[in-house]
């Protein structure tokens, strides 16, 4: 497999400016800091995904577009595979856990690709997509581990970037100095690792699911245990980072894990502060900046990454006391 | 009182552009068609009123400005003139109605203004902040009845058409031909129908309080009868619009009136759809268009107006079965 590179970063980026309004960088005052909030929960599926995913199948060629594709997602990657592909007219299946939140499923059906539903433990969801894809000759669209994909979802940097340049009036006016982004299996994190090279990088991961931190630490690729906590963040549950995002990010960023209400309390925040619904695994990265764990100085950017949340789990975190 | 102008709306845009970044126009499909959304609610005080506020601020005088400004509102213009006022230096107090929601009194409290409170029904607000304006030697800020804050709020029409124009990804390209606004006394539609004056304007209000709606069918201004029915749309719980607006709206505007299980139908849809928090005052466009009240096709915009709402209310709304 090739690797993801700046090139193809920049490439990305202009494909998907031809299609799409570029997503809001608001500034935010947290800690006395202005914080520049890149709000990517209102992308058209409410998640960056589509990004990767439009960047993969719209680089696809006649023959490949016939044969379909095939996507692996807990519900937002599978959202942005199904709607570049029915846009492009590409038969697509996603195979997605059982336990997938019911808005992402219902979506994703919505959008006219098929399901492939597997059961979270116990079952290998890449060897399922692996031998879909072959049975059928499709090409199979991996949420992280794909050089398009990483590309595609690096483009939002590139958005940033360019924003803060122009925002002179509330004291950007000039790059990213830190980027803190919510990482699962390190797919957008690569892709902003290309797209912002002088910028500090900071992944956050829910308590317990801190893979991508332990291996940013050791310098190799680490899974989570074998025994995770449960996690509202279901964007984020993944097992490990692959080899061709960690060539990327190793060196080159760094880690912090935030807890369950440390995630809650940021989804108050958005909701409060920002007028915007964020999903738990959407609101990870803000909980690393609201709870100290990241410092807001310089001039800090953070990723909302993704809002697909039903109603009764988000009235269940604004009732909590704040 | 001057008249409002195009010429004051352009000078307000540029004034406006140089200090907050555009709000976001949002794709978003409405009965099979692409609506236009501009999501006001993510200005930093959550709503438009931060425009008018600021170009009328930032228009006084040394002299005036030492003097302080006095604001009437229900408790977004009284954020807006709060915001504008704390960053210019100005001494700021507004009248408030003592059912003002307890978020908004929070806000205004926390970036230093006063707040003098007066009882909704029975109290005549624009004479008490009259007689405060003149007792103190201050300016008065009307939220509405004032060319500079009309002036202000046009300046999301001038964003508005200019966003589209280059929008072309999705079937934009060319400016607003049909503008739909939520409306209390008529500032931000008067102030739209001065930045765009080739399209369509529709102004919406809450089942009972659609005094504008009659005005411009009547040809004459009308006020909102002796009893209106309760409303969970404080930001449009306004009793009449000014002469100085409706000049500028009469022949220009029609209005619908939409009912309060419309208001948070599309709240929900604005939740689950576009991941934004609307309050019921900055969903009534919205609700207009989803009910049908007025079409969605040609090129149509709607102002999100607004988001200040509270966590308890706002969770009753999704709460509600869809």
């Amino acid at each position: 497999m090739r690797e993801p590179t700046r090139e193809g970063v920049l490439r990305a980026a202009e494909k998907i400016a031809a299609l799409l309004p570029p997503t809001p960088v608001l500034p935010v005052e947290i800690g006395g800091q202005i914080v520049w909030a890149k709000a990517e929960c209102l992308q058209p599926i409410g998640v960056f995904k589509i990004r990767g995913a439009w960047h993969r199948l719209s680089d696809l060629s006649e023959k490949e577009r016939a044969r379909g594709v095939i996507g692996v997602s807990s519900g937002n990657h599978a959202q942005g595979v199904a709607w570049a592909a029915r846009r492009l007219g590409i038969k697509a299946a996603i195979v997605m856990p059982r336990d997938a939140p019911r808005v992402k499923l219902e979506r994703v059906r919505a959008m006219g690709a098929e399901i492939v539903l597997y059961e979270r433990p116990g079952e290998d969801r890449d060897a399922i997509a692996r031998a879909l894809a072959e049975e059928r000759g499709a090409t199979l669209v991996h949420p992280y581990g794909d050089p398009w994909v990483i590309e595609g979802q690096g483009s939002a940097g590139i958005e940033l970037a360019a924003q803060l340049e122009v925002l002179e009036g509330l004291g950007a006016g000039g790059p990213p100095e830190r980027i803190v982004t919510c990482c699962g299996g390190g797919g957008l994190a690569a892709g902003l690792a290309l797209a912002c090279p002088d910028a500090e990088l900071i992944t956050v991961e829910p308590e317990g699911w801190d893979d991508v931190a332990r291996s940013l630490a050791s310098g190799t690729i680490q899974s989570v245990g074998p025994n995770p906590p449960p996690t509202a963040c279901d964007a984020l549950q993944t097992p490990a980072t692959w080899p061709i995002n960690f060539a990327v990010l190793n060196g080159r960023a760094r880690g912090v894990a935030v807890s369950e209400a440390e995630v809650r309390a940021a989804q108050r925040f958005a909701f409060a502060q920002l007028r915007l619904v964020l999903e738990p695994g959407g609101a990870a990265a803000l909980a690393a900046l609201l709870s100290g764990k990241v410092a807001a100085d310089g001039r800090t950017a953070v990723l909302l990454t993704g809002g697909n949340t039903d109603a009764e789990s988000y009235a269940a975190v604004l009732a909590e006391a704040g």
